[in-house]
């Protein structure tokens, strides 16, 4: 059975728990997001890095940079995750699709000043790249904070679209003697590549294990 | 060595060849762009899936859409194609950061309505979804080529960023006793999964044993 569930490109915000627990999830699995904004009328999508701080999206960037001063300043945005999940290969063009789980969640981005929330931030998108790396690292210098943007966006108003299952195929066509089906799509790690300039005898820490 | 090519934020339309290349690179590769355009001063950002012919970037989508309708009417827009190729972990938490190929394509679309144009844009979608399914498909119907909007978008004014490499640790940083590198990151595809209404006795096809 084909599941489609399309909650809209509107932005009412009420909400249950269930879509919100779905949101974070896609959230939690996502290692990119794509940010939207417009300046001069010209629309932009800008790939980054994420975290998730309870109901909060965590962005950051260089604090030179021309895209987390306006963002920072208020400026609307939409932060879209998409998971592709697999190609739907119907017996017809027309209902070839895809599986994925796509949020957007639209508002505008807080900048975090404060020190302590704002280390914390980092150590959450640290874990976020990687769950156990955290512990591995020194602390980030006061310099380092400095000259990094750390902005929250409220995961409030927010819609979420996905479409799971096999092909769902007009009925004329289902006699049709060709292969049909789902190839499933997911981002796999390959062998972790050491850097050249590591200290020599440093085991691959259990993290990096599985 | 870690090479960051940058292309920035910019507009600049001067493109050398070999950029177009890498653009085209990194359309071919992808099953999904994000599409990024304002409607009442609300940034959107849609998935979608994607195709290229020649020098044109293709979308397409319901003819009830109101997504695809205010394309269609010239509404500006940014089309952003990211592949994330790896995480780097670098002995800091500020060094650490993430391989990328990401292409932003600035412009408006243009509605194709021509009858054989927008036949051979759909055959370059489903070929772009997946290389020798089109052989397998029946022709579409007049009626599926009504319900369905093709747009394409000019692959004119684009903007490239790329991350590549070993982490770029501070010197005072190298000596830390921390395993450092890169975890290559692919979209893979894993076993297909036959449709359950699928006709009995259907062999794999040969596009798909890969």
């Amino acid at each position: 059975m084909t599941v489609k569930a399309d909650t809209r490109l509107t932005r009412l915000p009420e909400r249950g728990s269930q879509d919100f627990k779905l949101a974070c999830d896609i959230l939690d699995e996502a290692r990119i997001c794509h940010v939207g904004f417009t300046l001069d009328e010209q629309p932009y999508v800008v790939p980054m890095s994420l975290g998730r701080d309870g109901d909060q999206v965590l962005l950051h960037g260089s604090v030179v940079s021309r895209l987390m001063k306006n963002l920072a300043s208020g400026l609307p945005c939409c932060v879209t995750v998409t998971h592709l999940d697999g190609l739907v290969l119907a017996r017809s063009a027309f209902n070839s699709s895809m599986n994925y789980r796509s949020l957007m969640v639209f508002g505008s981005a807080r900048l975090i000043s404060d020190e302590a929330e704002k280390k914390r931030g980092f150590d959450i998108l640290v874990e976020h790249l990687l769950p156990g790396r955290l512990s591995d690292l020194r602390e980030s210098t006061r310099k380092e904070l400095n000259a990094t943007t750390l902005l929250a966006l409220p995961l409030k108003t927010f819609s979420i679209k996905t479409s799971d299952g096999p092909p769902d195929d007009a009925k004329k066509d289902l006699d049709t003697p060709i292969w049909a089906g789902v190839i499933p799509l997911e981002l796999k790690a390959g062998e972790p590549e050491p850097a050249p300039d590591m200290v020599a005898d440093i085991p691959l820490p259990a993290y990096l294990k599985q």
